[in-house]
């Protein structure tokens, strides 16, 4: 493994209500100096969740993007509130966004947005076993629940909706996951 | 399909060098008004590459992330420069990062990073028929590349350093896709 680079100096140079950006001064072990922006995150960092209906059904929501101006479908996830543990953070989040709570959830692994200029780190968590709970989010307009099956993957990656890379990455890892627990 | 929300307002709030924070007033069709912080991007875009050696060996490199603090493993990307074909970029990047080049060149298809709050969007294009080349590049210090076989994406999925999202949902589409290509 390569020795990381020494930190210089580290600084705030802009922020917003929701964005905090950091300049960072770095020194490689080749000695070359560089200057980096990065987005800097709340340390709680965030969940996605794949909750399953059945073995082959995952629920997904459609709700619109301010990012990308347009109705995204993806799965749902949210900020890991402070002090809040990941798999409640998950649990709440369904309740939330789908309407179900789960007896099962097991996190999964950790997903990386930008690595490169953002510290964001959302856990990804696995929902099973799930029942009917809803509790009250803070979207402007009611959340559509769209069931996937995981086995009609394909015709999914073919909607140009559902784009975002944490959502397909944490969806083709679940239905491989699934596909080893049955054989 | 739903109506997307109207715009009320549109300010520049926040502005770093790299980054340009964006808040925008939406009406959503049922008269709720709400207001979002967004980072903006420029228009040209980025790339992700898929640059394949042979039939299931991709290439990945491990480069130090200033964002998440430490060295990832991932697909060579970068910013499509003003002007230039996605193709292009795609082709530029990898002579950059890798040292190929390459005679095929596919966009597959277009990924968000964060579509609740970021316009970023990133061309997925498949790279086939490499040729050595290489052009400079503006890393502080060399690039390591690391030939990775897709029939073995469980085991890179068990390294913790491979996190980036895209990254993780290009393999698995490049090879469900060249599965389907290989029946």
């Amino acid at each position: 493994m390569r020795k990381k680079p020494e930190t210089l100096h580290r600084r705030e140079t802009a922020r917003s209500r929701l964005f905090r950006v950091e300049t960072v001064g770095l020194r490689f072990a080749n000695g070359i100096e560089v200057e980096y922006e990065r987005l800097t995150s709340s340390t709680s960092g965030a969940v996605i969740v794949a909750p399953l209906l059945d073995d082959d059904t995952v629920l997904l929501i459609r709700e619109y993007a301010a990012g990308t101006e347009r109705y995204e479908l993806a799965l749902p996830k949210g900020r890991v509130e402070p002090g809040e543990d990941v798999l409640a953070a998950a649990n709440r989040e369904i309740k939330e966004e789908v309407g179900y709570g789960a007896r099962e959830l097991q996190a999964i692994r950790q997903l990386s947005v930008a690595p490169g200029y953002m510290q964001h780190l959302t856990h990804l968590v696995l929902a099973r076993d799930l029942y009917p709970e809803r509790l009250p989010g803070d979207e402007p307009e009611p959340i559509e629940v769209v069931p996937w099956r995981l086995s009609h993957l394909d015709e999914l990656m073919a909607q140009e909706e559902c784009s975002e890379a944490r959502s397909i990455a944490a969806l083709y890892i679940i239905r491989d996951r699934l596909q080893k627990e049955a054989t």
